[in-house]
């Protein structure tokens, strides 16, 4: 079976995560992770600009061959929901200049094929993620959404019957 | 003074319209102006890709020196809300990936600049988008707001005192 390399992105405004892992049958390995700042531009296109390039960069550098983004959360608030919405919409474009496929996956997707909950904390996100990639530790929020959403990815958003392999299995969101 | 030829982007999911138009001293020239549909993708990544690449053809057609992007209304639902806001980020990608400065304005203030009024009606803008640029026939709703909102950064979003010239007044939305 071909290795697929994944690029996860987690789109946010002020910063972007976006984590890297290659499925090889079952098998997933860490390839690289990071956080793209924007929060320094003085307006939204210079912002969009920046969040463009960053990951223009990730993309020439580790070549990855498919990319998944998380879903944006709808905020009560509707300008921050539309310049949420921009800064997608940007992650998306990079994606798709460099002519890569690119799904999209839901917060409680993610949580459910990474956790076992579609409803988990944060922390336990992150502390599966460090888990299933064997990293020594676990890596920051945007980073550990962004690899989360390359590991839904990698087994089709089908839960964690797909990840857990070599006779582990999952209880409320631990491996056993 | 120097020629600056405008590209006016009134963004949306299914339709985006542009409009170009050139400036010298204070006389505006039409360039070109229509729509890019997206509609026809069948996924979010697909149309924020038809969208890319047609402002792109625009870009590449036209040359244009300076983008000016309509805000895009904050919709009751903030789902259409999110949708039109990655279109928006999709249509300022495209400009900034053209290393083209954006300046961003308000329905309001587009209305203001063209009309005379900030709450005038979609046929009033689109009957002076007619007048100014001296079209035999109004352009198409989507089309004439994009050039109306060129016009407005053309006169740097400043009112209509700084468009009309050759002592033509504006009454009510209004050349006489």
């Amino acid at each position: 079976m071909a290795v697929i390399r994944i690029l996860g992105i987690d789109p946010g405004l002020a910063v972007t995560g976006y984590g890297l892992i290659e499925k090889d049958g079952s098998h997933l390995a860490y390839i690289a992770s990071g956080r793209i700042r924007s929060r320094e531009a003085s307006t939204l296109p210079l912002r969009l600009a920046a969040l463009l390039a960053g990951l223009a960069e990730v993309i020439d550098g580790f070549h990855p061959g498919e990319v998944a983004v998380e879903e944006v959360f709808v905020n009560v608030n509707p300008k921050s929901t539309l310049l949420l919405g921009q800064a997608r919409g940007a992650a998306i474009s990079a994606a798709v200049l460099a002519k890569l496929p690119v799904a999209e996956y839901t917060a409680m997707q993610i949580k459910q094929a990474v956790v076992g909950n579609g409803h988990a904390r944060k922390e336990q996100v992150q502390e599966m993620v460090k888990r299933l990639l064997k990293l020594p530790v676990a890596p920051g929020p945007d980073a550990s959404d962004a690899l989360a959403c390359a590991i839904c990815h990698a087994h089709g958003g089908l839960g964690m019957g797909a990840i857990v392999t070599r006779g582990r299995r999952v209880k409320r969101g631990r491996l056993s």
